[in-house]
């Protein structure tokens, strides 16, 4: 295992330290490990908060800010927050508008995030939670019943937290959520494995010559393997799949060309060029591009397409002003 | 060669297309293979310009835009632009104010920068150069003479920028430039190479356990390899390299911890919290830090670290607004 790491047991603790280093003004922790909040609360919003394990980044931490999420809560690299520490998050950023939890489809995740939000409710803070699930290449997964949530979950952020910056109630805050992940579809691939630290092996192995089709964020293999094609020809695989889930037609659309930590720039540039032109042909309108690392899985090389059906609501919200590490409008 | 491309003559030409497509309201091309434009153009500014191989995005189509660059030419991978095309931006992009040319030292850049300056001179073109060389790791290198410039470079082309915003003369731009330079300095390592497309195999080789110390950004070997340390240990040896070549001691500085394409984000965290100790034990204040893929050599495992000088007027410089792809203040 080669990483720039110290002990294996401190990596989630240094990185936690190092965000808070570089964006004092925005964030700050709380006493409880792995937890990050907003440095200024605003008592007149709903608070948006979501969490699980660590390895994403700059998902969740790096959208902690004006905008977008009000607390985030990791766990170790690719493994559930607890309870506990997913209800010190929602005690700290609670506000009289309730709280609205976004967590990923992960069997674990979601038993905690409602575990905690039970013990919210006793100290008689309101609490909702949307899941989200935008990953079409499986319809159960090792770790969930259901989709896995992956990197359309930062668009769900962004319009969530765009609609509670508004002082829309909580049903409110909520039911856009819910529009957001029911637009949003994702589908990945990957021709280097992560591996956890504390593993210290790849979670999947690959010929020089294969990819993963259908790959997760945690590191776990795909739905399967395939002869390595060229990037237009993974880009008309991974859209007609997604096509074929939603009907876009007709529709005004973000797109996110995700990177999984490894991959370079250059060739996220590349996938999209092609999605675009694919897009078009078919005649969906891109009405905004996002190309970088925004859900990652560790140094996996991979990447996933994501199509945001978008309607005038969602519209103004993706185009609010956002002020967080990870992402600025 | 496992990489998301598609034919390898078309890297670069897809790569441009690619950016395009997400930033058309920032960027725009001009009818000369490589040239990225600032989209706006501004008649009473210095236009500030620079380029190199590509390779290193988002260098430097990524700080084409407001209070940073008004054009960038990329060469192929890691291959110096043409005199011609550096000349065709310079048309395009100057001003009677002049232009200023930031590149980084690589002799073939130089000379090439250089020549495309006669040309625009012979046209009445006013042109001034400085020329970056931040790396602290050698003196002079395969491809320079004198140090290389490196990452430090976006530190210059953001302070050369906000000053060229201001209205400031040829000369005044010039000269704020130039004290960046001289007050930025660059040393980094890698545990993986990157891999050029034409040529398809990696520029260097490691061990499972060892690291290139010294390393450059163009995929060439670095001054020594050396057995994989931790991270501290990695950050200890770079700084003292880094802080005995120039005095930092009682200043306020900028940091950035530069990933080189590969390295995940969790990784950079962690190195940028031991950076942040160890300066602050030796009084030195950090004023900003910048952590992420700003200079990057393809999908090299590795990063840099870059300590930069400030006084209040490169504080200001620093904290001007900023509107580009991959940089906004």
């Amino acid at each position: 295992m080669k990483k720039f790491i110290n002990a294996v047991g401190d990596v989630e603790k240094e990185m936690i330290q190092g965000i808070l280093k570089v964006y004092p003004d925005k964030i700050k922790a709380i006493d409880c490990d792995g937890v990050l909040i907003r440095k200024e609360k605003n008592e007149n919003k709903v608070a948006v908060i979501s969490g699980g394990g660590s390895g994403h980044e700059p998902s969740f931490g790096g959208y902690v800010g004006k905008g977008m999420l009000d607390a985030v809560i990791a766990g170790a690299v690719y493994t559930s927050p607890s309870a506990d520490h997913i209800y010190e998050a929602i005690k700290s950023v609670a506000t009289p508008k309730g709280v609205l939890m976004i967590p990923m489809n992960y069997t674990g995740d979601i038993m905690n995030f409602e575990m905690a939000a039970e013990m919210a409710e006793m100290e008689g803070i309101k609490t909702e939670m949307v899941v989200t699930n935008d990953d079409v290449a499986v319809d159960n997964s090792l770790y969930t019943v259901g989709r896995r949530g992956v990197a359309g979950t930062v668009f769900v952020h962004k319009i969530a937290g765009a609609m509670a910056e508004t002082g829309a109630s909580l049903e409110e805050v909520k039911a856009v959520a819910e529009k957001a992940n029911a637009n949003v579809r994702t589908m990945g691939v990957a021709i280097n494995p992560s591996t956890i630290p504390a593993a210290g092996k790849p979670g999947f192995e690959l010929l020089d010559d294969e990819m993963e089709v259908g790959i997760g964020i945690h590191g776990e293999p795909g739905v399967r393997k395939e002869k390595l094609k060229s990037a237009n020809e993974i880009v008309d695989m991974l859209l007609e799949k997604i096509l074929s889930d939603l009907d876009f037609s007709g529709s005004d659309v973000a797109i996110m060309v995700n990177g999984s930590g490894g991959t370079p720039l250059m060739e996220l540039y590349i996938i999209n060029n092609h999605v675009h032109d694919v897009l078009l042909s078919k005649g969906i309108t891109i009405y905004k591009t996002f190309v970088g690392n925004y859900m990652t899985s560790i140094e996996q090389e991979g990447f996933s397409l994501t199509l945001f059906k978008l309607d005038e609501q969602l519209k103004n919200l993706l185009d609010a002003p956002t002020d967080t590490p990870a992402m600025k409008v």
